[in-house]
């Protein structure tokens, strides 16, 4: 599982304080905590109203001095994704994201084409999320044609197929499934990714319900998850997984993180 | 999920020393607890070397006169299973198990062959556990042509494929996962049941494997578990996961089962 460290960004309440108070210490500090839990990529989300390019700016530098991980540049602006590549000197990290709307692919694609970045791309579209999982393979086919426009190889995209919550609609996670399958039957070398906790919104006891979620969805075929790489409920759900779904052949890994004490009980004698 | 509460069996320690000692407010309240819990069936075993039909009339006894659930005879012996099932008066349980071993099926489907009682069926046989799914099945087969034989329909049947702890067999999930779905192809209305913690004897951190053992399997058609009906994360996950595989519309009953306060924080201000 290749995991995005979601911690840096300003849509949660500290981390927006933290922002808005130039708080460095505060940001350096979720660099190197999700760095030691095992993170692969550290994203970084300004959600600023203002000037988001130069808070993006400090961000990445914060991050590159705490932490030899590469960075996700997320916004919802896709210049000011690609504008920010260049704070991020050699290091090859990931776009989050395009989508089928408007003009984000035309933005994003050319600038990651004679590069080795990667792209998160949601299976939404102007229409918003669609309902079933034919027109979201329709969104996912459209975005499949413009990678190839521009050379952009399937291994180096990160498919979020987009959950509902839950709560709203039963067949949620069904679609989720029936997306990750078809898409990796598509493209066995992509990746699908998405975040863990949007499925439970206004739900009670809401990591009942994202635990079983990564073990559905990995089953079906997501490689890579945004989340807390510190949650020590979900990293041991996730090791469990890969373990019983054969990619951890002897539960090598498992043990491991357990021993470096990534889960389970945190006071050991 | 059908679930078959276990907490009453001899081979628990503190069970097992409340047998022994004639414990009878301790098997009460375990009676009382597991009901409390949500369980369907109770599990009575006794794990004596002598006299098990005796302990086991104490058992179901006790249990009759604390809950109103059938209960679910749990022997090695199919003597005793068959001739327990007169303690039970009316109530129509579950005799705990044959397989394709010895002479199980000889005696125990005559005796339930005229009633409604369920069976759980191992997919072993007196070569011990079949390795690969394609040799379960085969046994799983042969228990299908006698139960036919008897008359017994496939709805009172509890399969149990039977798992393999991972540590000593990285396959154990995908074997298991395996057998549940081609059983549930060739009959749709048959039960698969399972102990949830057999998987991860001899490794650490043994509930990140259990939880999301439960989630595959129910994925893969697991629709019982012969579980503690108390364990709050077990059963969190078990709810979660049922809403996510579309079998709990608008999450009524995790909703429900939260507010009954069967998993989540115990402490709720």
């Amino acid at each position: 599982m290749i995991i995005i460290g979601e911690k840096i960004n300003g849509s949660i309440p500290k981390t927006g304080a933290a922002i808005a108070a130039k708080d460095e210490e505060y940001i350096r500090q979720l660099a190197r905590m999700q760095t030691e839990a095992g993170a692969d990529y550290i994203d970084c989300c300004a959600s600023v109203n203002e000037g988001e390019l130069e808070v993006m700016e400090w961000l990445i530098n914060i991050v590159k001095e705490e932490s030899d991980l590469p960075i996700c540049i997320d916004s919802p602006d896709p210049q000011v994704c690609v504008d920010a590549m260049k704070f991020c000197d050699g290091r090859v990290g990931i776009i989050n994201s395009v989508s089928g709307e408007g003009n984000k692919i035309d933005v994003v694609f050319p600038a990651i084409a004679d590069t080795k970045w990667g792209c998160v791309a949601l299976l939404s579209d102007d229409t918003g999320i669609p309902k079933t999982a034919d027109d979201r393979i329709k969104v996912f086919e459209a975005i499949m044609e413009r990678a190839k426009e521009y050379g952009i190889a399937p291994n180096r995209l990160y498919i979020d197929p987009l959950v509902e919550t839950l709560g709203a609609n039963p067949e949620s996670m069904l679609v989720f499934n029936e997306c990750c399958e078809r898409i990796k039957e598509a493209y066995p070398t992509i990746h699908i990714t998405s975040g863990l906790s949007n499925i439970s919104f206004g739900l009670p006891g809401r990591k009942f319900i994202n635990m079983p979620f990564l073990v559905l969805a990995m089953n079906a075929g997501m490689d890579s998850a945004i989340m807390d790489p510190a949650n020590r409920d979900m990293n041991g759900v996730l090791h469990g997984a890969e373990a019983l779904l054969g990619e951890d052949e002897y539960c090598l890994d498992y043990i491991e993180a357990y021993r470096d004490n990534l889960f389970g009980p945190l006071n050991r004698d």
